[in-house]
């Protein structure tokens, strides 16, 4: 018996909620086919796409620690599943990559087994996974690739996480340049203290950015859109960043940011037209600089992972 | 011809909305009377209540700037115009006390000229107003105070200002003990700069904080009411600051904190009794201390400052 879960991109951070806050995309997205085997134990059997230097091991490899720390809670332990993992989303972009192996293996575990466990229940397992590749327990990208929508987490440790309103017509526009930033790296370059008016001025852009979102108010949104904090120290890692960034706000993006720790850039646009148009000009700025890029249009997605 | 405003009290920062959340009591509040005069010029004639040394010099008493402000704006340089302060907010309490008198002499001189502007077009000048205490432009006092309700600030200088939802049922438990904290030595101690992960845990609450009010989610408000970042600093400077909000949490308080730079102590309520509880079990830690102490029960004032 097979099963074959897609679980999409998401993008951490959305540029106000450092760590805290996170929004998934329709597509791309990553796809697990898991296969219950006579033989015990948890295997990676296949990988495909852009899978560079993805460990086989069980226990190193995101979608495979998930299905370990599902199955060891499931009392499964002498159960035999093998998994293929087909990465459709780049490595080290900044989408979640990581994340949405580890959630697409854990709901299609669950379905496997008939465990019967909602998508809340499987965030911990899913977020075991994702902490093989990041380092450290962070719900940011494994939440919304998961349940959909745009999340906020106020607690990682006791995944308290809230489900934020989505404005009808938001959507989002995302280039991704073909360079690689380690999350690790990305985390490193950050100063250990923020100073206190950049402080103050984040906490009233992410708080009222929810306030944006609840009032579907587009221009609020726009205005709370300005990472003050963690866009200045990180984007020296992308050539040409801040040329993206204007030729999305020329466009008419309502704000425009690194997606979780980059290279990937994504704008939060008002309308389909208006994210095709900003798109466009922001991958202009890659060719310009002969920089291979992709380019994605979506709206937020509200499902989540879903069973194929 | 003159006019009386009263103009509430209120909280400043909320605990963990540093410089950029308020919300208005419906008691206590300062009033303030306007009387037309036939000799030119803006005069503070008389003063009564806790006045301490507060300056009778126009320009650098509260009530005085603001209406110096406002008068400027309507071009009405040659009018006369004798303001009474009557202080019933305790000054240097971390009360409000500088704002709610600016706050009504804009309201009382707006009536009393019949100039017509609404309250949001008020702001900036109570704002100048409260700003010849304060040192500095800021209107987490001033808003809700003449707004009503508990007010967001985005920013400060564009008055990006939101009013956030009032879950019904909550109640403010505040005491307040007899000693003075100038807000300028409060702002002082502060460091310049905040460590990282309290940086992201205190997003994460402020984010969170206003979720749990859109959704009348008492639980998740209490979660939320966690200064991790300003509170440790400041509690020095109120004897027994520990004792009082332990004592707080452990009559049912949702949180309690520092209001405004101290030294009144607030908790947010569910209920009015429990509100009652918790205002007793509080000020027991300042009689055991041999501290002058007095407490205040509210609900949210949802109307802010009004013409009597």
């Amino acid at each position: 018996m097979s099963v074959k879960a897609f679980a999409p991109a998401s993008i951490g951070n959305i540029g106000v909620g450092f760590d805290i806050m996170g929004l998934a995309l329709e597509q791309p997205g990553d796809e697990v086919v898991v296969h219950q085997s006579t033989q015990p134990g948890i295997r990676i059997t296949k990988m495909t796409g852009d899978q560079g230097k993805l460990p086989y091991e069980t226990e190193k490899n995101t979608a495979g620690m998930a299905v370990l720390r599902l199955t060891e809670y499931l009392g499964a332990t002498n159960i035999g599943i093998d998994i293929e993992v087909h990465k459709k989303l780049p490595l080290g972009s900044g989408m979640g990559s990581s994340a949405a192996s580890a959630v697409a293996a854990v709901l299609a575990v669950n379905e496997l087994l008939k465990a019967g466990l909602n998508k809340k229940q499987l965030l911990p397992f899913a977020c075991a996974g994702e902490a093989v590749a990041s380092g450290s327990l962070h719900a940011d990208n494994v939440a919304p690739s998961l349940l959909g929508g745009i999340i906020l987490i106020r607690d990682n440790h006791t995944y308290d996480i809230h489900r934020l309103h989505t404005p009808s017509g938001l959507y989002v526009a995302m280039v991704h340049p073909n360079i690689r930033i380690l999350t690790s790296e990305a985390r490193a370059i950050l100063k250990d203290a923020v100073p206190m008016p950049q402080f103050v001025q984040q906490t009233a852009n992410v708080a009222s950015f929810v306030v944006g979102l609840q009032n579907n108010d587009f221009a609020l949104i726009g205005r709370c859109l300005r990472d003050v904090v963690i866009e200045p120290q990180r984007a020296q890692l992308i050539p040409g960043f801040y040329d993206v960034q204007a030729a999305a706000m020329s466009a008419g993006a309502l704000g425009c940011s690194i997606s979780g720790a980059g290279p990937a850039i994504f704008a939060l646009c008002e309308g389909s037209k208006t994210a095709e148009m900003v798109a466009t000009e922001m991958q202009k700025v890659f060719i310009a600089q002969k920089i291979e890029s992709n380019i994605y249009l979506s709206p937020v997605n509200e499902t989540g992972a879903v069973i194929c």
